[in-house]
């Protein structure tokens, strides 16, 4: 076990600079369902692996479309020969994919819950044959599902019925860091660990990690709005994204790729693309803030007794920890025990209802201690803390925020995951999981939440053994209706993709869906790019054919 | 004179605790053109003043059109005595103002460079009537200019025409702030001085400041993206603003008023509001992030003695102030010497070629001037700094705060003011005003520069007695194709408005304009709202009439 905190003498053994903490265990690769033979994309830290070949996926996945009959495929050609043929002069034979075994962990989601049958994958190198490619497919009425690490998991990066697959993985070039601005220019399919590195080496971080980090692209990212575990110190990528190129669905390049931080020049094109899921534009090319490397990175581990008492945490922690508050992450018990059954990493502390991981990130290590040990010694006395550890030491760290970043794959060896990415106020923010518990009983495996308290998101993991329509037929759409009445939003940071978009209507009032209908005819006439996502299936009745 | 940091000492007397500081000379306000009847507009911090009813300034200043014959009056009805009739039912006779003085101050711009011939304002109080009047003048074919406080520097919130006046300035009622988020709920017309005192008195700041902060309106600031002085450690709008509620030229009201700090629920519609400068709907409502109030602000006035110093103090202020490193602003001498002269404030420190304002902001004082004095002592070791003087007292930091931020106020005492509002890639950052200066000669009475050096935002300030024509050709188009050559932006936090729109294609590429034209046309065909701002002045001709 680890040491624990004991009240009072905590401060003193910090300024002393003894560490506070215990050695984690952390086995290998689990064993389980997920393979990975691509070496190269498993980078160290956990990351999402992608499923290339597993027979055991393919046989148990069923087709998205056969699972929502009230799909319609949209009224697009079909790839023909010809048009192999004329990929092929684009981007040569490698950069076509039609063998049906190399397409499968192109077609399935990372949460095995949705699958395609496209019959090409697309790799372009350069935002020119993107261009070319998107203009072909435009003309031909061809659609296409643009894809990055494939890590999302609302089922937004893979095609739901035939659509060709446009990959930017090869995209992953490294423009520059410029030393003086902290900006950082590259290709959109640049993998987040390989900038992480990049800027880290050149004595800068990134503004946003995420655990998918060993496989997520940054132009997913920013496609996506992905938030993950820093936004509640740098803010959203709505904030930090400097520039973007991107492909609008006619070949036009739409260059916004400033690498000054001010730029009020016209409308912030760029905002249309992040966030947009792929349904407006392919992102090509991506400016991003990055900010000075810290000199302290501390990490606290801690228990708390109720969830009332992880919001009094917060409270007291934004105010003591103030500027070096870098992350708050709470798990619950169930959480937990996934992690120490399915990953074999174990609790780095005391049995607890609820865990919080609490992050500093400074430039003087005396200070930043100073202040985790004066706040963690008030919470102590107060009861809101019941016991945790804390290091500094680079690979302690490390293992601690292991526990957090493996919540998601946990969850997922449990056999089928039912995931739900809320926004809900403080008020509302644990209380859907005993909910859900009550509503489902023995039906579900588990029923698990887990997320960022700073920012008002919570991630509910809902786990049975296989896919069941009947246990989804008590979820949905109730989480999202009592969602939508206690004031939340029903997609937070993982976007609508084809899982959420029936609701949209649950998010946002008519008029701003009509706005955004308008916008996506305006800009994709033929709603070739990512067609049923988004928004509700209906829409496609506003393709111009 | 204040007190000069003596090598070594400094950080004992810190430790120390005592104040490095002087008492400023704080005259009352200055006897000058800008006139100010309505006290309630001032409000104790400089802020900008509406310029109301002066005579002087009537007779004086240009009408817009007459200066710039190029531009054509669009083809919109005229006011008629049956439209004002029908303005008066939706908001009473005292929300028509039709009288020729009192509409003076709404005419003209601060900067008085600005100058439009409307008969109208219309001053609504609610997201109904805004709807109901867009609708009409729609329908009716009426243009219409909305106005914030009026602070704007490029001309964007008064007419250039005829267009009817719209100010929000009756729309001013706060809702709420969120306790646990931070995040304010307000309407668009609130002033920015009284929303820091609502959020101030419930322990919460602003994540925006602005010298204007005593007049502009939150929905103005929004519509501009203004920036400010705290976007350095805050970020931009664009990652601040959590919800917005516009309404459409058609009347359509879109509201996304989300409170939730993290919403991927479909395109975030919100983000095209932020710096359209009203050309695409009317901000009536706006949900603002608010961080918790610093226990510690601590200000640090310092003299560089070349600008490569500035530059490299801002590099090492950066490493070792990192987190706590709120401001870091820049003036030149002879912008110090418009203040000392014209608004009768004492430069604190001696004379030197540059000045930096730098500003803490942490939760506790001891660590942040510890940090703060272990940089100055290194950069005074390394005579990148050679005076200065630092305080953490309020009214101290008030009285070096407001050096900076009269600088404007101060130079625009010349006589006519050439402002440009610059982004610059760090090694051009300065060099414009040396080139400026050699350019114009004696033919101007100052050539200034001051700015936000942390955002690479310079603001270059040339003023005369008087407007020369002769001047300006001196000057444009040769400073925007200068910044754009050094890859720069003509435009970094002010908008384009009615003197940088001609100038739009040598910032952006041809399909970002047209992508930008495209969307205008979308949402507001009959282009009723501010026209002749943002685009160059031919796109009138998309208009559908």
């Amino acid at each position: 076990m680890a040491l624990l905190f004991k009240r009072g003498i905590l401060s003193q053994l910090l300024l002393r600079g003894r560490q506070l903490t215990t050695k984690l265990s952390t086995k290998g690769m689990p064993e389980a369902c997920l393979t990975c033979a691509n070496e190269s994309r498993y980078s160290g830290s956990w990351g999402y692996r992608r499923i290339h070949t597993s027979k055991f996926l393919s046989t148990t996945i069923e087709l998205t479309y056969k699972r929502l009959p009230e799909l319609k495929r949209g009224p697009y050609a079909e790839v023909t020969q010809k048009d192999i043929e004329y990929f092929e002069t684009i981007l040569g034979k490698g950069g076509v994919i039609t063998d049906k075994d190399e397409l499968e962990g192109y077609n399935i989601d990372w949460y095995k819950t949705c699958k395609g049958c496209s019959s090409v994958l697309l790799r372009p190198r350069t935002t020119e044959e993107v261009s070319k490619l998107l203009s072909y497919c435009n003309e031909q009425s061809l659609a296409v599902c643009p894809q990055g690490g494939n890590t999302g998991l609302v089922g937004g990066s893979v095609p739901v019925f035939d659509e060709i697959i446009m990959s930017t993985s090869l995209m992953n070039e490294v423009f520059d860091l410029d030393q003086m601005s902290g900006v950082l220019g590259c290709q959109a399919g640049c993998v987040l660990e390989v900038l992480e590195k990049y800027v880290g080496e050149r004595n800068y971080m990134l503004p946003v990690d995420l655990g998918a980090k060993g496989s997520c692209q940054i132009g997913g990212i920013v496609s996506t709005n992905a938030g993950g575990l820093r936004l509640v110190r740098y803010g959203s990528l709505h904030g930090n994204v400097i520039g973007v190129e991107a492909v609008l669905p006619n070949g036009n390049i739409v260059d916004c790729m400033s690498h000054v931080r001010k730029d009020n020049t016209g409308y912030d094109l760029k905002q249309f693309f992040i966030g947009s899921e792929g349904t407006l534009g392919v992102v090509t090319k991506v400016a991003l803030l990055c900010h000075p490397t810290p000199s302290a990175i501390t990490v606290a581990f801690i228990a708390c007794p109720t969830f009332e008492a992880v919001l009094k945490t917060f409270r007291s922690c934004r105010e003591k920890l103030s500027e070096v508050l870098s992350a708050f992450e709470m798990m619950d018990g169930a959480t937990m025990e996934a992690i120490e059954q399915n990953v074999s990493l174990r609790n780095p502390i005391g049995l607890s209802p609820f865990y919080v991981l609490i992050e500093t990130v400074g430039s003087e290590q005396e200070h930043d201690e100073e202040k985790l040990a004066s706040f963690l010694e008030t919470a102590m006395e107060n009861n809101i803390v019941t016991d945790g550890t804390m290091s500094s030491d680079p690979g302690h760290v490390r293992e601690l925020w292991d526990v957090r970043e493996r919540a998601a794959e946990a969850l997922l060896h449990d056999g089928y995951v039912y995931s739900y990415d809320l926004s809900l106020p403080s008020k509302a923010y644990y209380h859907i999981v005993p909910v859900m518990k009550d509503r489902l009983g023995s039906k579900v495996k588990r029923c698990a939440g887990y997320g960022h308290v700073g920012d008002g998101n919570l991630h509910l993991n809902i786990t049975t053994q296989d896919y069941d329509p009947e246990v989804i037929k008590l979820i949905e759409p109730f989480v999202y209706d009592w969602t939508t009445k206690n004031g939340g939003s029903i997609s937070a940071e993982h976007g609508m993709g084809i899982k959420r978009c029936p609701y949209l209507s649950l998010a946002k009032s008519p008029n701003s869906i009509k706005l955004m209908k308008d916008l996506k005819a305006l800009i994709d006439p033929k709603c070739i790019l990512n067609p049923y996502k988004v928004f509700p299936y209906e829409v496609n009745s506003f393709s111009e054919f």
